[in-house]
């Protein structure tokens, strides 16, 4: 055992770590209550998985392959078993479907708003704990499904005060891409080797907004060295398969004209069964989005991958187009805030039965910080101070008065004398100090003090005559008539 | 890497962990937004602080020392550094205070809300992952700050249901436990044995509920050996000194009236400044509720001591006195649905610096359960069939218009026909179903079918002819009369 009182722990978070305080989670809630609001409005229920499963029902798909445990926090359990904390909603839904299949309506429609880890390295904006909002349509392969999820995403930013014209929803299928690597002579299923090679390929493209073309072209072929010197292995095709797989990626970026981008693409893909499948489908999730009047924040992007492993055919991501201000407080325009995509094969890990699904997941954090920080909803606060602490139940009393109609107040509870309290009061951005000395006491009165006038009027010297004028920043009311005279305080000027 | 192909992992959860549907987390999240709001009420803002922290910041303070990594999930960091999952919210805001001392008001008062981890062994109604509801005073050594927690915490379990009846807070202080042992003879500062001795002495206590008092007594002495043969050592304490403490923690339980209590264990406590100190406290604390009318709900219990090592100063714990069903349909009486107490050194530990505190924490699931689950609140559900899929935008339409006037609605997304789409709504409990055929869409109408009027009619045969004449359990409408028409079903009978 140590000795814990001659040890001196640092106060310290780990990086990729952070507080957060009263006005960000207040907006995050008011976020995060919508957008259940839209997800239940369609239809979908809650289901909360644990933050911890065992490693291997996780599975390994996160993208980054460079580190030593793939990204996921993990450790063992007493009886030597991995567990590993979550890094997204939607490995443990495949588990929670497996275990559960037989009890579960098919399709099976769900939503969970959840934290989740990743043990990567943090950068700006880059944490390594963070909230997402998933909806999943478990067991139909219909592009129907597909087209629901792209719907609602969309009514979901919509919904936390995005204008349509602020983003856009990119649309692309893994089918197409896997098609043109068919297409070139490039076996993608079969052998792991195969498979891995596959996996090589889409990280490679999901790079393109990072590393351009060029860095992509490394990738693709034999590898490429980053500033930091460090090498990594590229899959190694030959150069005509690399020409078709950029001109694939670099081809129906941005389109606003799908059945045309769709046109465009398709004869690169001639002869692919695979890539066939995945322009049909895109083609009926387009007929039905604009048919409900939905289409025209979806786009075609054949740039699209998405990072995670288990895509299976469409994958999308909502960009934003409005600059945004970083934590420095320069103004930057950042990509993704969520997106998602089809997983045929995730429930099918477990039970060896194939499980069609697709769905989507909202990225709180950055979509938060992309919104105007709002005001604080928590209303008005009232101190109440305590002169004596033998009578500390009196200012107890008046706290719960206000309470009880709806005010937030809090006794000062501390140990300081007036002064300090009056100093707490101001710090803590309360709009009234309560104050009852033993004089007033004896009178049956209490002296309201308006902090939020004070404030204003040290601020603006010139004003002070208006305000002194509209109101006296402290009064005397009786103590019976506090709740009035505090209601009547916190009633805006008109 | 491991061939995910041919690799087939179990679907399973660890044991201590769950998931949860719509009904108990819509149940909860009522909870869990009252709690909020009565803190808030009382001026305590919000303060997030992440799940993860370093294990040397959150240091070691439960109460299991038996097991090796002491109930906390731990592991290690890519570059050797230990973080551990949060076991409370109490020891990471004594970290997140030591970081921020000089930015924050004094005192600071601060809530949150969320889940925390114990590696304990799981048993009924016993997980290893569990939401709590913290509130906390930082920078006050004021009997204030005690009352107002203990007056706080009763509001929030009337908030969220509980009579005033239906529960008790049952307070005592260490100072008057460390006082006994003081007055005994035995030191409980100073070296580390002494501390640990205590430790032993109060874990024992602890478990008084559990192990009667002859279990206590052998604890207390040289040691215990349990049902399976395992044997904890005991505190080594004399004869006489154990007769001092048994006789104490069975002195004053659950009594009402909190001044007589005090002044009979005062006696035991004579000539131990510490348990004087400790006395006068509980007095001042019990004299401020009383004043503003709130210490009915408050007894004095020389029995309680709470698990954690941490606190130095007041002990308080909530405890129903009504049955409540356990997992099994047993009615149970249950003890604490949650605790608190003054934690004094807790900052100290990084800073060297004493920063007196006080703070309780609402334990949610368990208060779940004993109140009553109450209905779905997402509201009736409308399930929009999709018979031909070429169509599935104009079933997409109506879902749309439905969810714009508060309805929830959703298209059937899957691959299957009218007869398992109907099936479907069934199990979703769906109210009503939308169908739109062929012949229907040419005559501008679609079918509406009252699947709670059916489920009910199919139920009970002989009330068939009341509901027929009460409604057909179908009608043929006009498609532009689609949202009056859903709503007209959905007006509750009358």
């Amino acid at each position: 055992m140590r000795d814990e009182k001659s040890f001196r722990p640092k106060a310290r978070l780990p990086s990729g770590f952070r507080d957060r305080g009263p006005l960000e989670l207040a907006a995050e809630r008011r976020m995060l209550e919508t957008i259940r609001r839209v997800y239940e409005s369609y239809g979908f229920d809650a289901l909360d998985t644990p933050f911890l499963e065992y490693a291997d029902a996780l599975g390994k798909f996160l993208p980054d392959q460079d580190r030593p445990n793939e990204g996921v926090f993990s450790f063992q359990d007493d009886d030597g078993q991995w567990l590993s904390l979550r890094y997204d909603l939607t490995a443990p839904l495949a588990r929670y479907v497996a275990e559960n299949q037989q009890n579960l309506p098919r399709p099976f429609r769900r939503y969970q708003i959840g934290t989740n880890f990743r043990d990567e390295k943090p950068g700006p904006g880059r944490f390594r704990e963070f909230i997402q909002c998933d909806a999943d349509t478990v067991g139909s392969a219909s592009p129907a499904a597909d087209a629901e999820m792209l719907m609602m995403f969309g009514d979901a930013l919509e919904a936390v005060g995005l204008k349509r014209k602020e983003f856009v929803v990119k649309l692309n299928s893994r089918k197409l891409l896997d098609g043109v690597l068919e297409a070139a002579g490039l076996s993608v299923e079969g052998s792991d080797i195969a498979r891995m090679r596959r996996g090589i390929v889409l990280r490679a493209i999901d790079k393109l907004d990072r590393l351009g073309v060029d860095g992509v072209r490394a990738l693709l072929g034999k590898g490429r060295k980053d500033e930091s010197g460090d090498f990594t292995k590229g899959a190694e095709l030959s150069a005509e398969q690399i020409a078709r797989v950029l001109a694939f990626i670099t081809s129906g970026t941005n389109s606003n004209d799908m059945e045309g981008a769709l046109s465009k693409v398709e004869s690169a893909l001639r002869g692919s069964r695979t890539g066939e499948e995945g322009v049909a489908e895109l083609r009926e999730i387009a007929k039905t989005l604009s048919a409900c009047g939905s289409g025209n924040s979806v786009q075609f992007d054949s740039g699209i991958v998405r990072g995670l492993d288990y895509y299976t055919g469409t994958v999308f991501e909502a960009q934003l187009n409005i600059p945004v201000a970083n934590e420095k407080g320069e103004s930057i325009v950042f990509g993704s805030v969520g997106g998602g995509g089809r997983y045929d094969d995730l429930v099918a890990r477990f039970t060896g039965q194939r499980v069609p699904a697709v769905g989507f997941s909202i990225g709180v954090s950055r979509l938060a910080s992309a919104l105007r920080a709002s005001e604080d909803v928590a209303g008005p606060l009232v101190v109440v101070l305590i002169l004596d602490r033998a009578n500390a139940g009196s200012s107890f009393r008046m706290a719960s008065e206000l309470r009880a109609a709806g005010i937030r107040a809090e006794p000062y509870v501390g140990d300081a004398g007036m002064k300090a309290q009056l100093k707490y009061a101001d710090r803590r951005d309360a709009t009234i100090a309560v104050i009852e000395g033993e004089e007033e006491r004896s009178r049956g009165e209490v002296t309201l003090k308006d902090l939020a006038a004070g404030a204003a009027r040290s601020k603006s010297v010139e004003s002070r005559a208006d305000w002194v004028s509209e109101r006296a920043a402290q009064v005397s009311v009786k103590r019976e008539r506090l709740v009035d005279e505090v209601r009547k305080l916190l009633t805006p000027r008109g």
